[in-house]
């Protein structure tokens, strides 16, 4: 049986390791080979100390196909990849003279001498093959490598970002698509599951028969709270066959968990929410207290998004609240500021004033302070308005502080809309 | 001999390995330990897979003495970090009453039903001592293995960023404070400096008789191009006694590189440039031609600049720079835009109709069409003009894309105010 092509990161640093810089091309591998239906087996970070990077780059090719190293590739003296390599791999160094020549034709363009340690950029592992960089001097390469398990290829690109995702794109990705094309690989399919309003641990019970009935295919979760997120990930030899099987087990997942699923595949909340509205072509208005304009933010973050979105108003004092949503002073006085009969007029106030067909609207208590025993900090009422009717929902939030408790309630604020302009 | 404190760092999840989740945890932990005096030794990335996580942790034993492990601590299948600690230190789960009541009482606020599979949030390592988690219901938990080279502590956060940053902050730096107060660790200091006008390889060779004379020193180059940033690492077993090495290295190291160095330490460019400004009580202005703004939005992206920053104009088009800028249409049509007339006449406008105390203009070709053999794609002219005269100076930039372009031209245009300011 075919296996899946083993591929591992290797990223070399101090720069990565004492916070100056965020790694961000590990993501950017892991995922370009999703879209290829292939996956990163493992990451490593590693100092430029030269011990620690050959015996790393050795370790890597045990346990891998291909290795992909980033970083540790310019002229000064902590850039020692090409060595460390050269040094795993039991080969030499050699000179690429036509390397070399870019270099110094960069140089001489921009009419500055070139120091003579930017040679070092152009000494690459014996055995190794040149990968022209056009973004950067420093040229990237591959090095066959013993392994393990067989013959191993060292893929080694600049650290840069930019430079990195061009010999990634340009190099690597058309090597690897060649290879699944042959059928050298197992291809890896996922489905997403989006859901909100069940907690993790529920969906997981619900998945509990799907995964024991399917030991081959791996279920992964996600808490982007207050959202789950689910993938079900299928392997196959042919690509067809493992897309048939995920939509299969897609279908039945959605089925285990419920309603609580809003969608399936990568569009988020704010955008099926969208989507949902300009299907019909409606149009949608949105007036906010405790989250004080994240909905409309979220909402207005989506290119296009002016085609739905009318406006918004943030009414975090009792005043606004009268003076621009029409909400009643003595409704206000009654029930207070955080209860169902104001978030209903709210949205009733910004359906009619911003001339909406929906709106949407919220009103709680984000804390730190402002709780009470009857009204506790993650006490949020939500309030929908829409052609045939208006309808609030309330919600317990848990405190982990104002910033999550405003996240949330905005989550749950375009879940509720969703729910209602679905079922309209 | 002290030695310092090996530190390893083993992040656990699917999801940072197959592109849906950058890894931001590894880098706050090497800021965290570097504000501290300490370093991150090595990171590694690995899936939700028992049989590698436990093998992963047995290797970070081997080589650390403290290691943190990040997620897996949720309640789903693929929630596996303690139990693959508890394999690896050899011993079973314990049930922790007080943090699964804790877990109890966050659903019951909510008034939502507890599914079964949370009590697998409260099951770790038989050995561990249980790190209260306010932001989550995943408690940390610390447990203690035996490596290769002697005791080891492994620290386990959830993967959240926020819980994770929680625990670490409260909880493992004061340890680890406590631990260098006693003298337990080495220290690490570090020093910066901030150059820009050498190249990296240039840098580095000016720096290769302070290598070759200081072994035990560490020399760290980064290009953030066009800037390059070197940092000085010195350890010693008292604070103090590192504190003085560096300052004495950071300077022969400012003196060897000359020139180029604008800064020591963590202020960047346009604080600087703000700051050198602001002492003596004046005020800018920036007329921008092909950074099309870049320049004024690193400005006033620093809080507080608006005390110096008055304003700036984007002047694209030729009738822009003669109606906001005063450059004479005669001046554009003998020598065009991409001149040393022109850089000088936007920064005289600009610092005119502005009534800036100094001003500063690019003008260029930022690429990719409309550089011509005489005006290439990367040439930039730029214009300082101040209280005691106007300037003009001219830059060749590598044509690395035309983002690239700008935003080495936008660096060049602060490195030149810069160095008028200070000498005025």
């Amino acid at each position: 049986m075919t296996e899946a092509l083993r591929i591992v990161s290797l990223a070399v640093g101090d720069e990565l390791l004492d916070g100056r810089v965020a790694d961000g091309n590990t993501k950017d591998l892991g995922d370009a080979l999703s879209q290829l239906g292939l996956e990163l087996c493992a990451a490593r970070t590693v100092p430029d100390a030269r011990a620690v990077v050959v015996a790393a780059v050795r370790a890597a090719a045990d346990e891998a196909d291909v290795v992909v190293t980033s970083g540790g590739l310019g002229p000064t003296s902590d850039d020692i990849t090409a060595e460390c390599i050269a040094e795993a791999a039991g080969v030499g160094l050699r000179f690429d003279a036509a390397a070399f020549a870019r270099i110094e034709a960069m140089f001489a363009l921009r009419s500055i001498p070139m120091p003579e340690s930017n040679r070092r950029q152009a000494m690459l592992p014996a055995t190794s093959r040149t990968l022209e960089n056009e973004q950067g001097t420093a040229p990237g390469f591959v090095t066959p490598l013993m392994g393990a398990r067989g013959p191993v290829e060292v893929w080694s690109f600049p650290g840069v970002p930019r430079e990195y995702r061009h010999l990634l794109e340009d190099r690597l990705l058309p090597e690897l698509r060649a290879r699944l094309d042959r059928g050298a690989s197992r291809v890896l399919v996922r489905r997403t599951l989006r859901s909100l309003g069940l907690s993790e641990s529920a969906v997981g019970e619900r998945l509990g028969a799907l995964e024991r009935d399917n030991p081959d295919v791996r279920v992964q979760y996600r808490a982007a709270c207050p959202e789950i997120l689910v993938r079900v990930i299928v392997t196959a030899s042919e690509r067809a066959q493992a897309e048939a099987r995920a939509d299969e087990l897609a279908a039945r997942a959605r089925a285990d968990i419920g309603a609580s699923v809003y969608g399936v595949g990568d569009e988020p909340l704010e955008e099926r929410v969208l989507r949902a509205l300009e299907n019909k072509g409606a149009t949608l208005a949105v007036a906010e207290s405790c989250t004080g304009g994240l909905v409309a933010k979220r909402l207005t973050d989506v290119p296009g998004s002016s085609s739905v979105v009318q406006g918004g108003v943030v009414a975090y004092a009792n005043q606004v609240k009268t003076a621009a949503l029409d909400v009643p002073a003595s409704v206000l006085a009654e029930h207070g500021a955080v209860s169902e009969a104001v978030a209903r007029a709210m949205a009733d106030g910004a359906r009619a004033r911003l001339g909406a067909d929906w709106a949407i609207s919220t009103t709680g208590v984000a804390g730190p302070t402002g709780g009470s025993e009857d009204k506790p900090v993650g006490l949020v009422w939500f309030g929908v308005a829409g052609p045939g009717g208006t309808a609030a929902h309330k919600k317990r939030l848990p405190d982990f502080g104002r910033e999550r408790v405003r996240e949330m309630a905005a989550a749950w604020a375009l879940r509720f809309l969703l729910e209602a302009a679905d079922v309209a």
